[in-house]
């Protein structure tokens, strides 16, 4: 997870480097597409941690309802993009 | 755009300290998604720039068609994120 | 849910005929969004359904995991389209 | 177009068939996503024709800036779908 954020992060850079060399427009937005898809599996990773394990523990001292509810409205959150 | 860049950097880098922190993982999420959206403003900003600074020129040297299937292919990827 | 689908059905009835009478794209696109707006909120019941009502159940006949996997692919291509 | 559009709407009466007849509801989700990837498809076909014809149009008479301006806002309304 971390490893993969420390590797969003030197995308971000790289992005902020092409446009500060004035890169063709497009290249630039690829980039930020393969940005969106790395942040898309990063939080996946997130949700499905969330699923299994907190909604475990959630269910053993009865907060599983509320955990069930916060989780809808982060994919609700992501599907929209904030 | 550089300024935003650097923001979503520093964005990113605060993600990473929540994920060593080990905060609640919707919290991150709710990070994630802000980032996606700042992410989303920064394309539409090339995008926007690309349409009518680009598309002119392109129009004048006879690549306006060309740019208009970059542009589309973008738009495409920028939807279906990467 | 169902008068839900049957009004995005009716949506997408409306858009057929604004193309046939060629009405202007920009006023089909706003429609297209609208729609895709209402299926995510069907989706977001679906899964909401799914994560509180289907997991009680798959973990009480210890499918819980299968069904985690399935939910976290569902909430993957939703968040890709497709 | 209008093709791929009535083959949406089949693909919503397909749904609500679904629901009606209580289907496992991850079928019902990967449908949903198939029909989101539809609509992006006829989405981006007429953006691409926006691009292309409206906005050759809109430079003739002076409306290009204009048509610019609503075709980006069209875009995010599609990114955020709604």
């Amino acid at each position: 997870m971390l490893a993969r954020l420390r590797r969003v992060e030197g995308q971000v850079r790289g992005i902020e480097r092409m446009v500060d060399d004035d890169r063709y427009c497009i290249d630039v937005l690829t980039q930020i597409s393969a940005i969106q898809a790395a942040l898309d599996k990063v939080a996946l990773g997130l949700l499905d941690g969330h699923a299994r394990h907190c909604m475990h523990e959630g269910a053993s001292d009865g907060r599983g309802e509320e955990m069930a509810t916060e989780m809808m409205a982060a994919v609700g959150r992501l599907m929209k993009r904030g």
